[in-house]
C-alpha cells in the first residue's frame, strides 16, 4: 500500500515554477504521463448515444448548443494547447484553464458566468496500491468537461450505464451527469478507505500481539498518507455544497436530494478516515506503552539476576582472599558454612523480591 | 463487554460493494441474519388497536390513508425487493431506500415531500454485551415505518404501552409515535454508556491499586468502542434537531416539548460518552505513570544494591590476588581489617544514598 | 476533599432504571436522603413577610396568583406524589416534573408558557468536602419553587436578607428572587473552586519541591473531580443567558443588569476552573519529566560506580589467577604496581567520565 | 521575573468573602496598598488644563455637566465609601461599584445608560518584575472616571501630553482620552510580553546548549505566568470590541479608527503571547527528548564497558579457581593464552558492538 | 535555512519603544538597512510606461490624480519623513503611516475613505536562505504605493511584464496591480514553504534511516521557523478577503476572479504549512519513540550478558575460595565438572531468555 505520496509532493513542489508568470496563463506544471492526448467524446440523450474519439480538441465546439448531453473526457493536460483551445471553446474563465493545468490545485468548486468547475483529487486503487490523479470538471448546460493526465479512471461503469441506456442516465441532464461524475469519485474514496483500513486492522492485531512490535516507520508512513487522503477529501465537503447551492439554476431541482446524497458520503467518508486517523494514533500510544512496560520487565529480570548473584558473589570473593588468618577456612564446616551463607543471602534477596512483588 | 466491533467495521467496510452502482438503487451490503423477512403492523388510535403480522409488504398501502397511527416493522432488510415495495407503497424516495438497506448510513435524520428519515444506531445489552443494529425510521402523517434486519429490539415497552392504552401514546399522532421510538432508542443509549462505565470504573479502581496494572489491551480496545460509540451517537444531535425544525407541520406545537427533552437526553449521553472518554484516557496517562516511577524504583533497587557491593566484591578480589609480597596478607589483624575496609565502604555508600534520598 | 463523586456517578447511573418508561411520568432515581418531606413558605412584599412549613404540599396553590412573591421550598424530591402535585398545581409540563426528580438531570434553563425551569447542581463546601445537590428552581409571575432531596442549601443568607427587609429584595419581584437564588448558587461555586484550588497550590509546592513526588493518585483524583464540577457549571453559562433571553417579559429591564453580572460570574467561575486544570495538566507532566530526570541520575550514579570498580575488579580478579608462570606475581613491586594498574584505571575513568560532564 | 502571581491569586481567592451578600453592594475584598485616597483632577479643553487633588470625591460632581473633558483618578479603591460616593455621583449602576472595588473581575467593558465601564488589568514592569493592577475605567460624556489601588501607573506620559498641550489630545472629547487611558495599558502589555520573551529567549538558548539543562521549574513557573497574562489579556479583545460597538453615538466616528487600532494592537499581543507559549511548550518537549536521549547514552556507555569487561572478569575468575587438576595452569604459556582468551573475548565484545554502531 | 527569526524578533521587540507615543505619530522602530531612501515611480497606460527614480517624495502628487496607473515604490522606511510626505500626499491616516514604518506590524488589510491599506511579510529565498521583510502596499483610485526598507524584492518579473506591455496588465486598472502584487507576494510563499519543505524531506528521511539520529535541535529550530511562517501566512487570508470585500467599487467586478484566485493560492499555502507542521511534529515523535525503543534494545542486550555470566562468574568464584576443605577441588573431574556447571547454567539463562523471546 503506497500513495504514492513522493511523487505528489515533488509534483507540488513544482509550484515553484510559476512564480512571476502573470495569473490565468496556463502552464502545465505536473509529471508527464508520456502518453499522447486523447479526447473522448460520448454525446447522449433520450434516443441514443454517440461517441467520438480524437486526439485535439477541433471542432467539438459545436456540442456546446446541442439539446443533447455531451460529456467531453481528455486525457494529457500536459499539452496546455489542447486544454485552451477546448476551454476556451466552451467559455472557460482563463484562470480555470490554470487550475486545470496545475495537479498541485487544491479540492474546489466554483461558479462563475454559468459554468461550474470541480477540481478534486481521483484515487484508484490497483493491486493494494493506492493511486491519486487530479480530476477537473467543467460543467456548462448540456454539457461536462472532464480533464486528468493519465488514460484510465473511475468512470467505466457510468460509462456503460450511458451506452446500455438503462437506469435514469440518459433521461436526465447535465446536472445530473456532473453528479454521476463526482459520486464515482467518492464511492471511489471508500475503496481507499478500506484499503488503508486493511493495514490499521493488520497494525491493530500486531499491536495487541503481546510478543510482536509494531513497525514505527509503518505508523508513521500510514500517518502521513491519511493526513494526505484528508487533505484531499476535506475540501470536497465544501465543493459538493457549492455545486449544490450554486444559484442561476444550475442543478434542478429533481437533482439536489442526489448532490445531499453525494454530500453525506463525503462526510462518511471523512468520518471513516477521522477513524483510521485515531486508530493510528491509539496504535502508536499502545506501542508507546508497551514499550515502556517492556523496558520495565526486562530492568525488572536483570534487576532480580543481579540482586541475587552478587551478594553470593562477593561473599564468594571473601572467602577466595588469602590473608594468613582466616579462621573459617580451618573450619572443617568452613564449606558448607559459605553455601549457607550464600544461599541464605540468596534467599533473603528473593524473599525481599517477592514481598515487593517483582517475582 | 465488547461492541461486536470487528462485524460492525467488516459490514461497514462492504459498502465498496456499491462501486459502480447508480445511486438511489438499494443493494443490501451488511450481513444477513439468516431469518426469514418478518413485517408487523400495529394500527391504533383512542378506540382500539389492531395487529397484523406478515411475511411480505403486500396490500399494507392502506395504511398509508387511514385516519389511525400505523408503525409498520419490518425485520430483515436484506431481502431488498421487500424493503424497495413497502418504501414505494409510502412514497419513499430511491435514495432513501438505499440508504434504508445500507447498514453504514451515518446517523442522520432528512425531509422530503412531507416524509421524514431518520437513520440510526440502536443498542442493546444483552449480558453485559453491546450489540448495534441499524434502524431507519421513516414517518408522514398517520404512519411511521421501522427497518431493520434482526428481530428483536428496543421498543418492547413501547409495544405494551399501546396495547394497554395507558398514557399518553394512544390519543397522539404519528408525531408523538416517531418521538417515542427515538426516545427508545436514546433510553438504550444511555443502558449501553452504563455498560462502558462499569468497565471503566474497574479499570480506574485497578489502576489506583499500587500493586496492579491495568492491562493496556483493554485501555486500548475500551478506547476504540467508545470512539465508535460516540461516532454512531454524535450526529443524533444534529438528527433530532433537524426532526424538530422540519417545517410544514410535520411535527405539532404540542409535541414539541417532547423532542426538546429528547435532544437534552442526546445531549446528556454525549456528555457522559465524553466523561468516560477523558476518564479512559486519564487511566491510560496514569498507567504511562506509575510504569515509568515503577521503572525508578526498580532502578533505584538495582543501583541501591550494586553501589554497596560492588565496592566491596573489588575488596575481596584484591585480597584475592597471589602476589608473592602483600604485606597485608601477614598481618594478623589482616583479616579482620579487610572486613573493616569492606564493611566501610558499604557504610560510605549507603551514607551517600541516605543523603541523596534514594534510601 | 472530596466531591463524593463516586455517589454521584452511581445516582446517574439509574438513569437506565427509566428505560422503557412513557416520558413525562416522574420517577424519583437517586438516593433518598431518607429524611421526610419538608415543604418551606417564604410570601413576602413590601409590607412584610409570611412564613409556612408544612410536610404536604395541599393548599399551596392560593400562592400562585396572590400579589406577593412566594418562595416554595421543597426537601425531598423522592417523594414523587409531593412533586407531581405542587408541580402540577402550579402549571409545570410533565416533562419537567420528570427533569425534577430526577438528579442526574443536565443544568439546563427551560422556557414554557411564562414558566421559567432551571436545573443546576449546587455545591457546599463542609469542612474541607465539596458535597452536589441536584436543584430545581421553577418560577413563575409571583412565585419561585425550588426542590432539592436533602434539607440545608446555600440560601439561608438570602432567606435572613428576605427576613430582615434590607437591601432591595422586599421590593423586587419574583424575577430578582430567582436571580437571588441563582446567585447564590454560583456564589457558592467559587467557594468550592477555591477549595480545590487550595489542593492544586499544596500540589504545586510539593511538586517543585526538589526531593518530593506528588502522589499520582491524587493528581488523577483532583483532575476527575475538576472534570465533574466543570460538567456542571459549563451549562449554566448558556442556562443563565436562556432565562435572560427568555421573551415575553419574564425578566424584568431593570432586573436584567442581575442576571449580566450573573452571567459574568459564570464566565468567571469557568475561567477559574480551567485554570486549575491547566495547572493539574501542569503538576502531571512536571511529574512525567522530574522522574524520567530522576531516572537519568540514578541510572547515572549507578553507570559512575560501575565504570570505576568493574575494571578495577577485572585487573585484581587477573592477579587471582593461578598460573604457574605469572612473572608480575614476583616481582617484588607487583603489588603496588598491580595497585597502580588498578587507580590508574579508575582515574582514566573519571577523567572520561568528567570529560562527558557526567559528574 | 515574577508575575507576582500568588498575590494575585489569594487576592482572587477572597472573592469567597463575598458570598451571601447581596449583588450591587460594593465590598473591597483586595490587599490593602496600604496608602490613603488620593484623587487627582485632569480638566482640560482647547483653551488651557486645571489640576485638582483632594483626599476624597466631595464635590467633584460638578465636572460631570462642563463642557471641558474631565479625567479624575482616584488610588486606593479599598476605601469603598469614595468609590460609592464618586461613582453614585457620575450615575454608575451600584453591580459596577461593586466591579470597581473586586479586584479579582474578569476583564470586560460593559454599557449601560450613556455610560461605559471598561474593567482590566494593567502591568507596569519594575526592573523586569512585572507586576499587574485591576484598573477600572468609566466613561461618559465630558468625563473619565480612573479607579486603582495602589499609586503610581502606566499614564505618566499621557499626563504630560495633556498638559503640554501638543498633539491631538486637547482638541478631542472624553471618547478619545478613553482610547488614550487604554492605548497606554496597551502599550504596557508590550512591554510585559516583551520580559517575558527575554526570559524565554534565555531558556531556549540554554535548552539548545548540549551539555546543560533547563530548570524544570522554571519552565513550569513561566508556563503558569504566561496563562495569568494571557487570561488578563484574552478578554481585552471583545471589551475593546464592545466600546467601539457601543451604540448611541458613545464613540465620535473620527475616534473609530483609533479603536480599530488598539484592537490590532490587543491581537497582535494575542499573537505575541500565543507564540511565547508555543516556544516554552517547544522548550519542554526538547527537554523531555533531550532528557531520554541522555539516559540512552549513559546506558549505552554503562552496557559498552560491563559487555567488555564481564566475560574478561569471567575468564579470570575460572583462572583462580583452586582446583587440584588443571592442566592450563601448568602451561608455560598459561597465563600468555588467558590474556589472549580475555582480550579475544573483549576484541570479539568490541566487535559486536561497533557492528550495531553503539560505538 | 533559517528565518532570520532573531533578527526578525529583535525588531519587533523594539515594539516597546513607542510606548507612551500618542497614536499617529510614526516612528521607525526596526533596524535601518544602511541604505539610501530610493523612490521608483511606474506609471503606465495602455499607451505606454513612464519610469522616474528619485531621492524623496517630493512632486509625486501629481501622479495621484492622473489618467494613468501609478506605482510608486519606497526603499528605506526608517526614513520617516518621506513616508510621512508621500502617504500625506496620497491621502493615508496617520495611524496608516504608523503602521507602514512599523516593521511588526501584524498583516492585515484595512479600507478608509476609498484607499486600501495591506502590510505583510514578503518572503525571499537566496541561496536556501529565507528572509523575510515588512512591505506596506497602499492602494487608491489609480495608484498604488509600496512601502519597504530594503532595496530588491520579488516584484521584478511583475517590472517586466508591465514594461514590455505584454498581457493583461497595461490595459488594466490600480486594482489589477494590487492583485499582481499581492500574487507576487504569495507565489514567493511557495518558494519558502518549499525550502522548508525539502528539510523536512531530508528529516524525514534520516528519522527512517534505524542507525541515524534526527537532530533534536533542528527539529525544534524548525518547529519555530515554521510557526513563524504560519503567523505570517495566517492573517493573509483575511486580508485579501477584505480588500476583495471592500465596497464602494474599490476592486472592479472583472478584476474579483483574480482576487478570488489569489484567496485560493493562499489557502493552499495554509494548507502546505499544516501538512509540513504536521510532518515535523511526526518526525519529533517518531523520534521519541525511536529513543524508547533504542533504550529497550541496549538494555536488553546489557541484561543477556549479564544474565549469561553473572552466574558463571559466581560459580568461577565458589571454586575460587580457599577452604581448607572442599571436597569438589580433589575431584580429578573437578575441573570439567565445573566447566559443566558454568556451562549448564549459561544454557539455562540462554534457554530462559529464548522462551521470553528476548534472544
Amino acid at each position: 500500500m503506497s500513495l504514492s505520496s513522493t511523487n505528489n509532493r515533488r509534483r507540488a513542489r513544482k509550484r515553484s515554477l510559476r512564480k512571476g508568470l502573470p495569473p490565468g496563463v496556463p502552464v502545465y506544471t505536473g509529471d508527464v504521463a508520456g502518453v499522447p492526448v486523447n479526447v473522448a467524446v460520448i454525446d447522449y440523450g433520450t434516443e441514443g448515444v454517440e461517441e467520438l474519439t480524437a486526439s485535439s480538441t477541433d471542432a467539438l465546439q459545436r456540442f456546446q448548443h446541442e439539446n443533447t448531453v455531451t460529456w467531453i473526457n481528455l486525457d494529457g493536460i500536459h499539452d496546455v494547447e489542447n486544454v485552451k483551445a477546448l476551454g476556451t471553446a466552451f467559455g472557460l474563465h482563463g484562470l480555470w484553464l490554470e487550475d486545470i493545468t496545475n495537479p498541485a490545485t487544491r479540492s474546489k468548486a466554483e461558479v462563475m458566468n454559468d459554468r461550474i468547475l470541480v477540481t478534486c483529487k481521483a484515487f484508484s486503487v490497483v493491486d493494494g496500491d493506492v493511486t491519486a490523479e487530479q480530476i477537473s470538471i467543467a460543467a456548462g448546460k448540456g454539457w461536462v468537461l472532464t480533464f486528468q493526465e493519465r488514460p484510465g479512471d473511475v468512470w467505466d461503469p457510468l460509462r456503460q450505464r450511458i451506452r446500455s441506456g438503462g437506469g435514469r442516465i440518459r433521461r436526465m441532464g447535465s446536472d445530473y451527469l456532473l453528479h454521476a461524475l463526482l459520486d464515482g469519485i467518492v464511492d471511489h474514496y471508500f475503496v481507499a478507505i478500506e484499503t488503508f483500513e486493511a493495514v490499521v486492522d493488520g497494525m491493530e492485531a500486531e499491536a495487541l500481539e503481546p510478543t510482536r512490535a509494531v513497525e514505527l516507520k509503518q505508523i508513521f508512513v500510514l500517518k502521513n498518507e491519511l493526513a494526505e487522503l484528508r487533505r484531499a477529501v476535506w475540501p470536497m465537503r465544501e465543493a459538493v455544497s457549492t455545486v449544490m447551492r450554486a444559484d442561476s439554476g444550475q442543478i434542478g431541482e429533481d437533482v439536489i436530494p442526489y448532490y445531499r446524497d453525494l454530500y453525506d458520503h463525503v462526510v462518511q467518508v471523512m468520518d471513516m478516515l477521522e477513524t483510521s486517523r485515531e486508530r493510528v494514533v491509539g496504535v502508536y500510544e499502545l506501542h508507546l506503552a508497551v514499550t515502556s512496560m517492556r523496558l520495565n520487565d526486562i530492568m525488572k529480570f536483570l534487576t532480580i539476576v543481579s540482586t541475587i548473584f552478587i551478594p553470593m558473589t562477593f561473599i564468594a570473593g571473601v572467602y577466595g582472599m588469602n590473608f594468613k588468618d582466616m579462621p573459617e577456612l580451618q573450619w572443617s564446616w568452613g564449606y558448607p558454612f559459605a553455601w549457607a551463607l550464600m544461599l541464605g543471602s540468596a534467599a533473603a534477596c528473593v524473599a525481599f523480591l517477592v514481598s515487593r512483588r517483582w517475582i
